[in-house]
């Protein structure tokens, strides 16, 4: 027996041997591995857990400021919203078993590579969370969220020590307020999923061709012209830099010039390069006037959002615009500027001076990147992951996009096996990988709208997050997708809809309560990669039809597709057969349910082939099924045949991609032929 | 051929005569009855539809004012949710084929009774809206956007032309945020449904035993000790006013008093009539410094709120209180006060005077009225339809409430049959039932939480708001069902949570991201009727269970009793039979699926039972639907068994009640005995 004061050391040291083992020491079936994500640095799992009941409460030590006492807040918020308890709201530091250590104050205006970590150790009794100042507190806070689940005794929390830290300083999301406005209410939801999977750059993108949708007080016409009522106050921007920075993220503003800029030009034609306006959508690097403006421009905008860093876009420049325009061509000329390109460079030049004389920091996209772009520009890069490396070479910071474009309806994984230190970058030197700041995802709006913006952002940028905060080795795909599912259920939490949009939109395109064959169809089908939408469907007005209503990857397809890949390569278990089998019948019978629903309504009456497809291709599964379980050999004609089906069947139709078609593809490869 | 200006008149009459026949005239197949909730006064319903594009434009004429440009935005914003399609935001008076006329302003100030009829007139091509003031276009603009359904052509409003005025002018809604703080967000999405069916006074209740949650400036250790930091700032009051306003909706605050008063007494204890303040629950009428508090108090709170009605409560005092303190029993001998509701009139009386003083009418519940309460205070009755009249018989104006209490569960056809001038009211005499203004829904927050509150107001409460606006004669019970789950969805476009609420908890109480068999188990049960929850499990911190989760009403459970109906009373269609069949095969073989899920979580063990007992429910049901299919006799000990375990099996367990029991029980008791 041990008591008193050795006793209790004694007692401490034996649980820090015994419990805190490393998780990867275990048994794998011992424990179940954490479901946060991102994956912390460092984890060690102990044994038993700590449990939530009405009595939870947590008190601060240390440093404390207000923004900590609003985290603590929207801590129990959510925490509420996951166990459907309510919990005292009141500090109460004597019997409080969750204890915040904050050492000191995170800088007035959050800057790039503070110190983001925390430390987070849950016993059976008792939880404390230490962290050198408010920014750690603030992720170690998501963790412990991530990992409330249920059990048969309560709501419990996992016995664990957590050391974690991000591997970058730049982990973003692009929020493209320029194609379309976003409504404020949408913008906060999704800076609260950020802050739960500890994103910390919310790079928010005002102006493109299509609308200038932010308040300049200078210049009103800007939106004034261009934004049918719909923009932001600077009242409403300073609401969204506060609620961002009580989340811990820095908003990085954009305004896309000198091209993407027609917008601007409907209030201010002067500023146009071309000889319409209305027709122009590049600025004139040539006119004194121009810069002018800008820097009149830009004071007010530097002004308004304090971070470091001011995006001036750059990106795709059409040069014929300036190449055809005589006027333009002579001051090419008589200033020696050789092409488009060294224009352009020449106006970065300009409007780097401006931004800097307004004590921020540049960043551009690659195209800003020319053999005299000043050294403290920052880069982000979107053509590819040479130009990242380029940019590095050259002694500039830079930041990796290519790879990370959600509104391009590219599967997870893919994006989350893009590195920034991958590719090009691993053969940086030491000193030009400290450059690589991190990366940010873009949710681009050309097509997308705020009713499914959210299922595009939503599970998959928590697989970039992870990218960008776990360590480098973290890279199990079938790992991520596990937890990728809960954490898009406890996004939820947070106010993002990206669970509710598809149902809503199939109930509205088939005027239908209960659109319950439409929901088959539309969960084994995906919009096409790439930018096939605007190519196959032109109306940007209405994204109202089923590849705008689904999300860009099939939940069901791809476990599907993984269970015909363990039947085809003979490691099926019985229930994968099972279970393929149920798929099979369930989307054989569909068509017929299916067909007179589609007829009803305008938006789904081109579904009636995708449907039969579905229909066909779930035909020879199954007898493909029958073949692959009983050995069977078939008719090389006819599987020949079916496979040139499969193959039709998986091209785009109605923009849409029927995803079991390949899978069933492989099936029928597997198959013996005679 | 016709053409000319003799023309289109002629063309006009006729399509008058053909076009616009009453919908009564026409038969039933020909016309969809239209989906509107609540139904309007006079519909004609013509020949075609008008249909919606992105071309869609609104102008608007005659009278405006800002509050019709932001009711014109608010509708096109709904008009997105509902078509997927983008509008132009801006009013273009020649090109819009929905022309709005309004003839004058509404009372700066809502008052009870104004005008609030609105024409609607829908032809192929055009919309027309014409309404005395602004109150009538909201109201139209509802009707507009429940009339809009999809088609094989496009969005479509089908050719009608609508009259339409409430039969009562106070048709409301109370929100109980004195049992418990309901979130600002929660507030507005009910508003925003509200004005989707028309109700037109929101009841705002601030205090109870439990809290007090709003600032008052005057005492400010109202809302600082009894509010945990949860209350309503002035300016977020004033914020829910103007909202309100925007829709049509007079906001009608309460302040409960003398009793359910314990909050008060937290920061001012001299209130009280206990000797410990902190064990009263009843202010002291006695002492001249509880209406000088009361003075200072209604002064603040009537400055606040601009509604020229001011509700002081007055419900459910525990007279012992009063009747066993020595001090004011002598003070109730030495003023002749012969019993606690005695005294309750004299405090009433003296309220009644202060809110006077400070230019508003008192409304109060149902004990505020004794022999000399003052005829203009209003009484709200929750006691039941006699208390109603015999307020009217003597001269008082009164709302009704008893029948319309929301939060104890009742089927929406019980609360949509009670009638305002039914039961005793039917026999008042016309200038009594004039008195009767009209009625409240109640949402009591006791046992509900701002988590599952929305299940609890919605859809119901739609079916309430029709009794209040549409003629008597509007009672058809399977009308009402079929509109309101219309209705139901189309709420949900305007931020109401009602159908989202019991998936979420689903899925938290299971742990499971798709709970499929508790989901088939949670739409069979029901929470029961009345105040149970309460007798049968008394932690209220934490509204997680599955009584707290399903909505009050099974439409499953709803459609299936209907089904046994028919079959018992051989009326059944095949489809029918089939019906019932599936449903219970379902059920039988949900329980060997739901059990191990129902052991992984503490909130689910109690449903064990439940869930079996669902299995057995079913098993007998698919007996006795044979029985009655093949026309086959049951040994009459069986049948009585049977009849007995499904008696017992439709009693609470675990706080539910297993719906389908009953329905069974009338299938077992349809077939044959020997």
């Amino acid at each position: 027996m041990v008591n008193g004061r050795f006793g209790r050391f004694f007692c401490s040291i034996l649980w820090a041997i015994f419990t805190l083992m490393p998780v990867d020491h275990l048994p794998a079936q011992e424990k179940t591995p954490l479901a946060t994500m991102p994956a912390p640095a460092r984890v060690m799992q102990g044994e038993g857990e700590f449990y939530i009941d009405g009595s939870f409460g947590i008190a601060m030590k240390g440093y404390d400021e207000p923004r900590l006492a609003r985290a603590r807040l929207r801590f129990l918020d959510i925490l509420t919203k996951e166990t459907g308890t309510s919990f005292k709201r009141e500090a109460e530091a004597g019997s409080s078993h969750f204890i915040i250590q904050t050492s000191g104050p995170s800088a007035a205006i959050q800057q790039l590579g503070e110190d983001e970590s925390y430390h987070l150790a849950v016993s059976t009794t008792d939880v404390e969370l230490t962290a050198p100042n408010p920014l750690g507190v603030l992720h170690g806070l998501q963790t412990f969220l991530q990992l409330v689940q249920i059990n048969e005794k309560g709501f419990a929390v996992p016995v664990v020590t957590i050391d974690d830290a991000p591997r970058f300083p730049w982990r973003g999301l692009l929020i493209d307020s320029g194609h379309r406005f976003v409504p404020i209410a949408a913008v906060k939801r999704n800076l609260d999923a950020m802050e739960a999977v500890k994103l910390n750059v919310f790079h928010w993108r005002f102006s493109d061709d299509q609308g200038f949708h932010i308040e300049s007080k200078k210049f009103p016409r800007l939106q004034g012209t261009a934004s049918e009522g719909l923009y932001y106050s600077q009242d409403e921007v300073r609401e969204i830099i506060d609620y961002a920075r009580d989340r811990g993220i820095r908003v990085v503003p954009e305004f896309d010039m000198p091209c993407h800029a027609k917008s601007w030009f409907q209030g201010y034609p002067q500023l146009s390069s071309g000889q319409d306006p209305s027709q122009s959508s590049a600025m004139d690097p040539t006119q004194e006037n121009t810069y002018k403006f800008l820097d009149v421009f830009i004071g007010e905008m530097t002004a308004l959002f304090p971070d470091s860093y001011f995006h001036t876009g750059g990106d795709e420049c059409d040069m014929k615009e300036w190449e055809s325009n005589p006027r333009i061509q002579e001051y090419m000329q008589r200033n020696s500027i050789k092409d488009g390109a060294a224009l352009q460079a020449h106006f970065t030049a300009r409007v780097e001076k401006i931004v800097a004389r307004h004590k921020k920091i540049m960043v551009g996209w690659d195209e800003v990147l020319q053999p005299d772009t000043p050294k403290n520009v920052v880069i982000q890069s979107w053509r590819g992951p040479s130009s990242l490396a380029e940019a590095a070479r050259r002694g500039n910071r830079c930041v990796l996009s290519s790879g990370y474009y959600i509104d391009l309806n590219q599967p997870a994984k893919e994006h989350y096996l893009v590195d920034p230190l991958g590719d090009n970058a691993a053969t940086l030197t030491p000193e030009q990988k400290k450059l690589v700041l991190g990366g940010e995802a873009t949710m681009w709006t050309d097509i997308v709208s705020a009713d499914n913006m959210d299922n595009r952002i939503w599970p998959r940028t928590a697989a970039i997050a992870e990218r960008l905060w776990s360590p480098e080795t973290v890279r199990d795909v079938d790992s991520m997708y596990r937890r990728l599912a809960i954490i898009s259920q406890k996004l939820s939490y947070y106010g993002p809809r990206h669970l509710l949009i598809t149902e809503e939109m199939l109930q509205r395109m088939s005027g239908e309560l209960d659109p319950g064959p439409l929901r088959v169809l539309a969960s084994v089908v995906q919009p096409p990669e790439g930018y096939q939408r605007q190519e196959l469907r032109s109306d940007f007005s209405a994204l109202n039809h089923l590849d705008d209503a689904v999300p860009p990857e099939s939940e069901t397809a791809r476990e599907f597709d993984q269970i015909t890949q363990r039947i085809s390569s003979g490691t099926a278990t019985p229930q994968d057969w099972q279970r393929a089998r149920e798929w099979l019948v369930l989307w054989r019978d569909n068509d017929a349910k299916l067909q007179p629903m589609l007829k009803q309504s305008f938006l789904t009456q081109d579904l009636a082939p995708v449907s039969k497809n579905l229909r066909q291709v779930a035909e020879i599964g199954l007898r493909a099924l029958d073949d692959l379980h009983d050995d069977h050999p078939v008719r090389s004609d006819v599987k020949q045949q079916n496979i040139e089906f499969l193959k039709s069947a998986a091209k785009p139709q109605a923009v849409l991609l029927l995803m079991p078609a390949s899978s069933v593809e492989r099936l029928v490869q597997a198959t013996k032929s005679n």
